[in-house]
């Protein structure tokens, strides 16, 4: 049995404790430091769950004590972040996107491409159990060659308007887990129909941005991709996969707390609401993504193929750019991804 | 195309009219007499379907233009009209019961035994579609040797006090049909064990008669049936059936009236509550009754294995009969349906 | 209780045998004259279900003893029968299309929308009852006002390739039913975005059209439809409906023959294949569409609101053309319904 | 934030190792040692998730460094080791059942009850999500008061057969999980209706024991409980519970692996066989029992009433003792539990 790898948390926020507590669970990761500018937030971890705190990212980084990086903190501190793990030579998860702005992120892509230790990107949802079995009996050709591939994903309700503000629209905010998981079935994308859509939230609509899309990917091999997203869903999160080839059909429902139903004088088979939000939804998810990030470290290569890298936050960020682009002009977008 | 059989219904009341329809509907019968004492009812039924009306079931059973016969009439008339089907050579179609009185039905058992004409028990839960297939696997042998069957059946709400004070009890009213069931799966039922229960009406308890039980069947070789009976189930008419062996379970869940699924902010994937009673939930099925009646009459075997015959009727009888002792004794009664 | 009306079918191949048994099973229709150019296949209907034989269909129209006329001939004929009708001054249900080119039936429109007794269009998929009852409840304002639709909607093979030839393409021929229906919710589309999809049938594509498309309409109020189409379908005829509001979701799964499920050692839980295709996955919307003509000739409101009419046969072929153009030409297509 | 409860885990056989994670994940418990007679057994317990190893577990108990036991060795040691803990003041959790011998159970009732430290019984299936909401809503009174109650509990595959010849037989090894499960819906049992059943495994049958069984149990207050018992099952461990009242049905289906479903040209929306066996059905339910222990000893009352004690261990023995003679004789045996 190897001994855990000893990680620096940095960003001790809503998503941080998430890895935080993933670091607990497993047999494979300790928590060495975690570093947050709001030190509290950092004390207030280790507290719980072991190691030191610090408000300095750079020195958790480069400390002796550190194996591996989780890049948690605010988005406009990735690409930084980021760099400094790539000077370090230490393994790094940052979360999604890299940058809202894709200048940013080329500014260190050859280096990300020439690291040698892993730089592995926080596309959760790959990891979710339901969708990761789908997507392997997809690739063990149980329906033949994919044809379609259908995507519903709708949060539960709309963010905060000053949010909306900086979250750099639908497409890059909240479609962008969407064109990950649409490439981790059909890497290569050629062409984004997008329509935009201003259904139920002002707010939303007078900012420019668009509170619903519909999206439809074209693979280089004539798959089509539809994305369903809206920014609300009375019903929970709405996380849906649907598979469809020559030999017919894949599916992933939405998941429930439990599987009770129940039976009564105005209705039958009733189940609970779906699970409220991403935190329930793909909690399983940050385990293995931490799991799978741990055997991308140690080069076990079982689970080394589905981790995503560098290659591919750029891409879905390029996707977003050109579904934007095809919402406000009406048109088909054609992309290249190399 | 052979020309379609000439009937004659006798009896026009609720169960009098489903046969009516099927009739109608059915490219290979015609309703050529309706008979009731309530003479009103036989007119308005052939008014809507055609044909002539007779208060007089004999001279209708009798009539020269009268192929076969369907007994829809009260229970206490059904020896005595089955015997003028039987003296008048005709084919008939008798509502369950064939009594309440075991030795009433022996009355007329030889000469059930030795007619030409084909004598057919309502059992009509053995040509619903979805039970039907069911059996085809099992018998097919898709899980191997019948282990065990579950047989649910509830009514929607209890009938009339009046009603239940002349009907016999629970088991030779309700679970006849279920035993009835039971057997056409497993025919040679040996043993009965049956725990009456009295849950929640008081009029049907102070008639000293049961709410709902719980019986369990013992097949020759070794086969297990349980059926689970309730007079009340708010959710609508309850009729379910599992069938286990040793290669695995097929089952029928209940029907609602369409397929829509609801999803809102208390509940996911909530269906219509089943369907009402054995009108709506059966309406199929006794259709395919009279199909199956006519195929046996024309002699077309293919249909012919799966209609109930006298015995049949006779055997239910006798199984709701040890099902009273049992829950009444506390002890299992072992029977002998030969 | 009305006398039943008398009818002239036009047409007695496949789709013609499927009408002539729902006026059988109908209390209030009879079959009065059957007319094929093919005499035989009329006089086979006829010896079926009764009625007269004729090889002119002007002469059926015109029939004294005829009430109303359902025109279920191939598509070329449509316009030329529909005008006799109109002539004739009988109520017609005709089969979709109206014709292949907007302009045939531009020429009756006029003609169409002055007459007197009811023209209906054979969008059957309106009266399934499980599309109806979505569609009540959704008009009855349980999810709000509707956001979004999803249309799924496969065929189970591809025709041949002689019919490809002649069809007008996957959405003059396929989708255009879906159009409909779609318009059952959304009358007002404004905008069409379709992508072609050339995905497995060689001769479908080399003969210049699609096997498969994705198509997003918008509704005036900003309303998005999404309709899915494949020329195959393995596990059988794959039509599903999802509509969403801000209350929540209804959806309308596919539906199996029987609901008997199965468990074994490789699988839990597994339905029947789904019914093959439309004769016996729209049985019912058959019946209840010809239920619906007659009631709407009766002037019996309550069913007459969902018989689609000329104007929305005109609708569908404009929708059909306007995907077509934004399926070659990579942009969205505005559309006026007017 | 509490400090971790130290605990002292007897038996590092599979039930033990269930525990071990189990206390490693859980952030309110630690394992402080592990006691085996096998001592290598424990040294690898304690080199993957901490702690000392002994192969004396009376040490184990007394140590100062323990707060906590919990007892996972073989049946027969239960009593001694309960015992112990008895004495030494310390909160026991200890696997099910207590003995197979109600007088060994009896001997230690009364130190039981007077015990100040908790004594938990291990029915780990009282702490599953599923079954524990369903119990949650039944006592809310959803379906208002429970009149019946189906358990459906089949294991994958028989046990060997030398284990069968030392089990206590089909209702004290097996079936006990499920009269503890119906007492925890109805605690007060006042008789047992037992079938015993050979029905495809000739050596049990030949050591006298039986292979299924349907057991009918009455509540006090009328209520009735149906359990299916099979020690085979091809489609995974089938383990499923359906609550009836006056006001519907609450039910709990069968758990697979993940909720993907497929659609072939064979079948449609099949899922994946059920969980294998209790150690992937019941995971989520031994942390969850753990927890529910810890909550216990620190007097946390909110999951405190849902801890079976020994007062419940030793109702589900009785049960069992009566379910046997119920089968042997043939007659409902009446039974006291206070």
């Amino acid at each position: 049995m190897s001994s855990p790898l000893r990680f620096a948390l940095l960003g001790t926020g809503r998503i941080g404790q998430v890895h935080a507590a993933s670091i607990h669970r497993s047999e494979d990761a300790v928590l060495a430091v975690a570093s947050d500018v709001f030190i509290a937030g950092a004390e207030r971890t280790v507290a719980q769950y072991g190691g030191r705190a610090t408000s300095d990212p750079l020195e958790a980084i480069a400390a002796d004590d550190v194996d591996a990086v989780i890049i948690a903190s605010p988005t406009p501190t990735h690409v930084d972040l980021l760099s400094a793990a790539l000077e370090a030579g230490k393994p790094a998860l940052c979360e999604k996107p890299i940058d809202l702005d894709i200048t940013r992120v080329d500014e260190i892509r050859d280096r990300a491409r020439d690291a040698k230790a892993p730089i592995v990107l926080g596309f959760n949802r790959r990891f979710d159990p339901h969708f990761a079995e789908l997507r392997r009996r997809v690739q063990a050709g149980e329906i033949g060659p994919l044809e379609h591939l259908a995507i519903t994903s709708r949060d539960p309700e709309p963010p905060p308007a000053e949010y909306v503000a900086v979250s750099g629209g639908i497409f890059r905010d909240m479609a962008i887990h969407d064109f990950d998981m649409a490439r981790s079935f059909v890497p290569d994308i050629v062409a984004v129909t997008a329509v935009g859509l201003r259904q139920f939230d002002s707010g939303i609509s007078g900012a420019g941005d668009f509170d619903a899309a519909v999206t439809t990917l074209l693979g280089s091999r004539g798959e089509s991709i539809v994305i369903t997203n809206s920014r609300h869903s009375a019903y929970g999160y709405d996380q849906r996969l649907e598979a469809f080839g020559p030999g017919g059909l894949l599916e992933v429902p939405n998941v429930t707390p439990t599987l009770v139903r129940a039976s009564g004088s105005t209705s039958s088979s009733t189940g609970e609401p779906y699970r409220r939000f991403f935190l329930e939804r793909y909690k399983d998810a940050y385990e293995l993504e931490l799991a799978a990030f741990v055997a991308t470290i140690r080069g076990e290569s079982a689970m080394q193929t589905t981790s995503p890298g560098f290659e591919d936050g750029r891409a879905a960020l390029l996707l977003a750019d050109a579904a934007e682009i095809s919402a406000r002009e009406g048109r088909t977008v054609p992309v290249d991804l190399t």
